[in-house]
């Protein structure tokens, strides 16, 4: 995959990582590095190099499909107002109109408000809703959504008309604890970010009730719990191992003990030989138990008690830095509201002194209804800044939810295949422990193999003989 | 060897055993079935059946070396007074001056007292010691001493030389214990009962010193007491047993007991699958030390305990029989001294009458003498009785521990093959054991192969995702 070119979908600023790349949305990369863990290094045009979620690009099958910037930036600067051109997965152009989220295969050609809708291909057009486009076609959200926020601001001299941008607000999103979000019945085919891989940058984006009822719980802190839980889990799995490893050195104390035990210590010849070694066999099991409890201690107890020492502070600081952005966009979201209200009642003054303009014309009524439109132009104003400022609040939470939540990603995927690791090392320990057990009985099986009643009699005969005469009749 | 012909070394009465074969020492039997455990059955020439114990007996050969029995009484019946005929284990005739203990391969033709020694064959003639040949030839004992014991008693009446019975004893025996031993100086090469199999029968007819110097300790003891020491041990590693037994309780107590335990119970996914499997294993090990503790009780300890539960009180019978023998061999030797002390107070007496008659012949004398030569003549009768008395508790006795031994033997053989077999029995429960532990090892390492990060997150975040949707940015 290296070497291929991808088309960013969302700004990455990089800032707060080192040798983060920064981009924005739409430019094309030369992809250089894709290790495992959802961080790919890549060049831009310029030549600048760096690194970047992978979720925030689309790899562009072809590399040739990719007309050279310059010529699209060409192509993009003849359109109509209000329409970019946008290249779909297999590399096939299409145009969307970002203020009224129109789409079309077909080069845009008269006014903005009225383009011409694909023809023939109407079943293949790429539909899209507030920025987000079914699968099939590249996921444009910032970039368009930026664009459909400042083209309605000419709208606020037109009071009499519901500004557009309000009304699809209104109609197709809604804001859960201070965050926006598309409406779910507006969005029947969100396109994720990473689809195939039930990414964590997907789903949580939202709050949660509480199971308890009271408040709610951020979908971070959902995660975040995921990763403490883990780190629990991996805790009490190292208590267990050590359990075991107690059990295993009672064990063995216990083998060696008897070992020593002085039972049937004078049984003679090749069967005292053999039985010897059934008692000797004992201190062997009682070493092999030793040494398989010693070996879990290094091997399983120890890697799975130390691993992550000091996550729950790491997490915390990352907890801390979310929650932190999380109170600038609540703090931001209350400014846009207040904003809002302002523009409000600005706009109520303003037609006010216009219904009062009709009923008496008077020379001073005019120029309180120009300072009054002038004031509700700047509350206007106030309003969109407040959005920007929410916006940017909102983009920075963004790229830290992806990028944190694709580290956290790779955190579970590191816990779960240590965990794996150090449980097949438990196993492999004890397949050891089985066979160098059963490598204890060898040298008994053999001892007995070689037990000889014959031999041990005529060792016993030799040493506990009475003389090598027997009786003769008496003679007189 | 079934169908061979065996000569008899010994006369066994069988009295003390169901189904034993009386016979004379040198009688021909044809072997009928020779089972392990030292006693063949027989058939005798009149067709009486019945068993003895296979070191009474000479093999033969080839059984058609041994000429018929009519044909060589007559043969016997022609040789010299005091000569038998005898076949060597090669089967070749050879003869015994069994009064001399002389031996030829030529058959005698002059004296009994001045038979013709063998020509050029001198270094291959059978040398024999008071009944006992040099290996190569077969045994005879009881025989030739029966005869060795009556042929002398008419010299009594001629008591100016000393019996050559008496001579040779002096010479040749000793007595230890009240029991004659063939004088070891005159014994180089006795011949034993078993000789290839260090048989308890051939070394255990002396009296030993007891270790702490007061008193003697029979062969019979020392044999009994190996025996009494062999249940001892054979109870001992019962015991062992039993403990190890306890040990394997224990351990899989604490096995299911830690398996029963929630440590890390709310690890999910397919780790937390494998992670319960970790923890079930524990419980099937548990089960599998539980079973070999159970097998143990059942086809190890409990064996050997009951091995021969009466063993004791049937040794100590036995014991009594013997000592009872033992005694009566004891008695009977008192009866032999008295009557020889009173056979020498005869000869004193006949010899003071002799030396009176020949300082004055009265007619008075002269019938003292006579009196007294009967008297000396009867002494020497029930000294010959006394004597007959003694070899024949003797011949008991030795038939007893001939029996006996062959049985302690038997029983000494199938102690050790029963605790070697119970020994091999624990060793296969040992490997059984490694082997079925090793097997609660591998449904663990299967889940463990099956450990996938990815499909464990895309089941948690199924079931814990906060929603579909992500934010978008919000618009005026």
């Amino acid at each position: 995959m290296s070497g291929s070119r991808c088309q960013t979908l969302y700004p990455f600023t990089g800032e707060r990582h080192r040798q983060g790349l920064r981009f924005d949305a739409g430019e094309v990369l030369t992809v250089l590095q894709v290790p495992d863990g959802g961080w790919w290094e890549g060049q831009k045009e310029d030549g600048l190099r760096g690194w970047f979620p992978a979720s925030y690009v689309q790899l562009l099958e072809k590399p040739g499909m990719v007309p050279p910037q310059p010529a699209e930036e060409n192509q993009t600067s003849f359109l109509p107002p209000g329409w970019q051109s946008y290249l779909s997965p297999q590399g096939r152009r299409y145009y969307v109109n970002t203020t009224t989220n129109e789409t079309t295969w077909e080069r845009p050609n008269g006014s903005p408000r009225t383009p011409s809708s694909p023809g023939t291909q109407r079943n293949f057009q790429p539909a899209t809703v507030n920025g987000y486009h079914s699968s099939g076609t590249p996921v444009h959200q910032s970039e368009p959504v930026h664009m459909s926020l400042r083209k309605p601001t000419g709208d606020f001299q037109n009071p009499g008309s519901p500004s557009p941008g309000k009304k699809q607000s209104k109609e197709s999103t809604i804001t859960i604890n201070c965050v926006t979000f598309p409406h779910p019945d507006t969005m029947p085919e969100q396109q994720l970010l990473k689809p195939t891989e039930w990414s964590y940058c997907d789903y949580f984006w939202a709050d949660k009730k509480d199971p308890q009822g009271n408040g709610t719980v951020a979908g971070f802190e959902i995660l975040l719990q995921k990763q403490l839980k883990g780190k629990q889990m991996q805790k009490e799995m190292s208590e267990f191992i050590r359990e075991r490893i107690k059990i295993e050195e009672e064990y063995a104390k216990n083998l060696a003990k008897l070992s020593q035990n002085s039972l049937a210590a004078q049984e003679e010849g090749s069967l005292g030989e053999a039985w010897a070694q059934v008692k000797k066999s004992l201190a062997d099991e009682a070493e092999v138990h030793l040494k398989f409890s010693s070996k879990l201690h290094s091997e399983v107890e120890k890697p799975l008690m130390n691993f992550r020492e000091n996550f729950k502070k790491d997490m915390k600081k990352c907890d801390h830095h979310i929650a932190d952005l999380r109170k600038q966009l609540a703090s931001r979201y209350a400014s846009v509201e207040k904003a809002r209200k302002a523009l409000t009642e600005r706009q109520k003054d303003l037609e006010m002194k216009t219904q009062q303009l009709e009923i008496k014309l008077s020379n001073k009524t005019e120029e309180d209804i120009k300072k009054a439109r002038r004031k509700s132009t700047q509350a206007g104003d106030d309003l969109m800044r407040c959005v920007d400022l929410y916006n940017q609040a909102q983009s920075k939470w963004f790229e830290e939810m992806v990028t944190t939540t694709l580290e956290l990603e790779r955190l579970e995927v590191e816990r779960v295949e240590m965990i794996r690791q150090h449980l097949c090392q438990y196993t492999q320990l004890r397949h050891e422990t089985d066979m160098f057990n059963q490598s204890t009985v060898e040298p008994v099986d053999q001892l007995l193999r070689k037990v000889d009643p014959a031999k041990d009699r005529e060792l016993w005969v030799k040493e506990h003989k009475t003389g090598d005469i027997r009786p003769v009749d008496m003679e007189i």
